[in-house]
């Protein structure tokens, strides 16, 4: 008991040390232990359950819009890799290599995929001839390897868990609608199912996928007021088919190389719940993915019938098509309230024999700590309602943050004032489109772009930094 | 269309070349394909379907019986592999090795993991402390590396997907209760789901897992009266908790060491169900984990009202929680015949102008080829009717080839002449437990042993090697 008691106790405060309270939350949860390889996480039951909720419904999303799974191998020999110039510069430098099987030294090196495209394409080059082969709508569920220098929990593994879609298109036109299809997908998701609210945009030159024409983005904004870019989607015209000459005979009778796209989520996507809706209690889950949406507390369980009624209010929430889960351990109430509520259980259904008598139960719920008493008969019902008004008030919390950090700024020094005061935000201003510009932010002002936004104003103004006139939005911040 | 024709004639007749069958199929119905790396397989949709059904109902039944899902990291540094001596010497000599990350040498060499134990004991170092912590029930979907000298698809690859259950119990008694509980449910599962017969037994010491104290496993027979082991269940007593120093307090206040299981299903069992069930025209596919398990074939499409029809029946027995493909395409019926006879679909539903006029559709069978006229009215019934016996049909043809093919012997000589009379079989003998028999065995006969089978006849007899008199019953077989 004393040990489970501190335990709980041990989350540091968010607005002490908004890191510390990170780890703490990602420790003292459950979700993730560390390896004895530096970067390399264990994802613990809690914290998996989490990623097959997002990734049943993600999953039934891609099916639905005809997307198939297929499993690619996780080796890329260093020949391929080097075939698109400027993928592998970028991700060369990253990449963990095999130089051995078995006892044998290898006559070439392959490293661990560290993104599929290359494979992708091999593959794509055996199966596409003809217009009738196209569109090819691949994805897979798998994990990558990125050797980083340095390494948080969900934001920054060496190796997460991710899911990766590849396309190939017959037409530029076609393969940009995927992309931002895609994209749309992705935005719906983290606003649906995570009550995370986005921002939608295009990344810059500088900060796009290497080997891509186009990168799609969803930037979200943290309780802190960093930015977490959610998910991309790439839109690569013909680069890769045309070094990988993969060629389909169109209906005009004449060879083209169809055109591509790649599209990714990861755990990261963990990391953004955590640092979107957690408190000082320690996680609040969004409802639609929580492994566990209520949990029953039986009180004075030794009383005759509570257990049984316990148990019966489990079973019925379960068939109404919760996720619930009975605790009749025999630790302390006290001890259970914080348990789950550090565990981020978005519904605490108490019931007694006091309950038990008036035919009601007690309802907590974890994003406003209100309790309301609900009779048992119509408990299916509100606990729904419940789970969708919870979700409903996540958004808007968020939602809240995110305007309320959220600043125009018509120069370079009003920007970096704006980013010192909040220790972050999104700083919306205009661009010249100049990569020499955007370095200039980031050296004096201490901000990337997060993303030209989907959503254009049309109005005039003056790029920040060279004064020049320029329409184009664009918005900068601190990211993770 | 002629190309198309010669790509279904291509699969050479199951009794000229089954190995070449074998690869045909795999190849013709699109389950799998090469990769410029020597033994690593590309799962195409239509295999990985296969096996994401597989998935999802063993992750039912495992979840049903208190399993949970975890994620570890797929490499394993080499002093961790090292500190169990029997695993390392299994492992260590297929193991593909990391060297560099980026571009820096490691100061310690990592392997992709081969299988988890280590890992596993490593976290479990970590969270087991008391009593009150076991049994920890988890388990694991990813792929493993092997760097084997040989290779075929499904059946050996150097990296195949694969589940790889890892318990922790107080007694050795509840963790050999988990071994056979997981055995059992595999063998369940390859009866009821893919219609394979097996028989579970236990291996010898010479073929058991590196590391347990007993291997126990679930093997079939294919076709062409070889064996496939498509399972199997390892108690390690406390051998790796020993080595890895993992530890509790007992409810009696005393330090023990928990005792351990692990056990996996891999993508191997798809190469089982192909060449338990497969014939001339291609695959056959258990109807529970088929990816389409009714095709609907629209015939005169272009006679008004046949498409709207066939739809309205696709949408029918979608409802009815039929997995169902209407091709619709251009290409002509006899095409589509042979394309989803050749892709093992189990029920092929054809409807034309005349099947409309009477009301009724023509249904024919994968497994037997009978066609029936089914009232358009009775549909989900007949449909569901005739997958079930399908399955069942399935199930009786495999296991009339298991009793036609398992045979008893007293000497080394009936059982070299029986296994080469049949080229395979099962021959059942007495053991006296030796290696030494054993070894005599595989060299002067060929075979090796299969399992002790669990079902133990309590008779006694002679070795068939020295002679000696004993009472285990053993297996022999030549396996893939």
């Amino acid at each position: 008991m004393a040990k489970d008691q501190r335990q709980v106790d041990a989350i540091t405060a968010r607005d002490v040390d908004f890191a510390q309270w990170f780890t703490d939350v990602c420790k003292k949860a459950e979700l993730i232990d560390y390896s004895s390889i530096k970067g390399m996480f264990i994802y613990r039951p809690y914290g998996y359950a989490i990623w097959e909720n997002m990734q049943k419904e993600l999953d039934r999303q891609f099916k639905a819009t005809g997307h198939e799974n297929v499993a690619m191998p996780m080796l890329i020999p260093e020949s391929l890799l080097q075939k698109e110039k400027d993928h592998v510069e970028g991700f060369a430098p990253e990449c963990a290599w095999v130089t051995y099987g078995g006892s044998e030294k290898l006559e070439e090196r392959y490293c661990i995929r560290p993104t599929s495209e290359t494979l992708f394409c091999e593959h794509y080059k055996n199966i596409i001839h003809s217009h009738r082969d196209l569109p090819k709508l691949y994805n897979q569920w798998c994990s990558v390897l990125r050797w980083e220098k340095t390494s948080r929990p969900f934001l920054r593994h060496r190796e997460f868990l991710w899911q990766e879609g590849h396309t190939m298109h017959a037409t530029a036109e076609e393969a940009v609608e995927e992309t931002v299809r895609i994209l749309n997908l992705y935005a719906a998701f983290c606003e649906d199912y995570l009550a995370m609210p986005v921002t939608k945009g295009r990344k810059t030159d500088k900060e796009k996928f290497s080997g891509a024409e186009d990168t799609y983005c969803v930037e979200c904004m943290m309780h802190d007021r960093k930015a977490l870019q959610a998910g991309t989607s790439h839109y690569f015209g013909d680069g890769f088919t045309k070094a990988f000459d993969i060629a389909f005979t169109g209906a005009d009778n004449q060879l083209h190389h169809p055109h591509q796209t790649s599209w990714g989520v990861s755990t990261r996507l963990i990391g953004g719940i955590i640092m979107t809706h957690g408190d000082d209690n320690g996680l609040v889950l969004p409802p639609r993915v929580a492994p566990v949406q209520a949990v029953v507390l039986p009180i004075a369980m030794h009383k005759g019938g509570v257990l049984e009624k316990a148990r019966e209010l489990k079973e019925r929430l379960e068939k109404a098509g919760l996720r619930v889960k009975l605790d009749d351990s025999d630790k302390a109430p006290g001890w259970k309230f914080a348990e789950y509520e550090m565990r981020g259980v978005p519904l605490r259904v108490e019931i007694g024999p006091k309950d038990i008598e008036k035919e009601q139960c007690c309802v907590a719920r974890r994003d406003t700590g209100e309790k309301v008493f609900v009779p048992l008969a119509q408990m299916e019902e509100a606990a729904a309602k419940l789970l969708d008004d919870i979700h409903d008030n996540m958004f808007a919390m968020a939602k809240k943050n995110l305007e309320d950090n959220t600043f125009a700024a018509e120069t370079l020094e009003e920007v970096k004032a704006l980013v010192e005061k909040n220790s972050g935000g999104f700083v919306h201003t205009k661009w010249c489109g100049e990569r020499a510009c955007e370095m200039a932010m980031k050296e004096k002002a201490g901000v990337t772009s997060r993303c030209i936004p989907l959503e254009q104003s049309g109005t005039a103004g003056k790029c920040p930094v060279c004064g020049k006139d320029c329409a184009t939005d664009i918005i900068w911040g601190v990211a993770y």
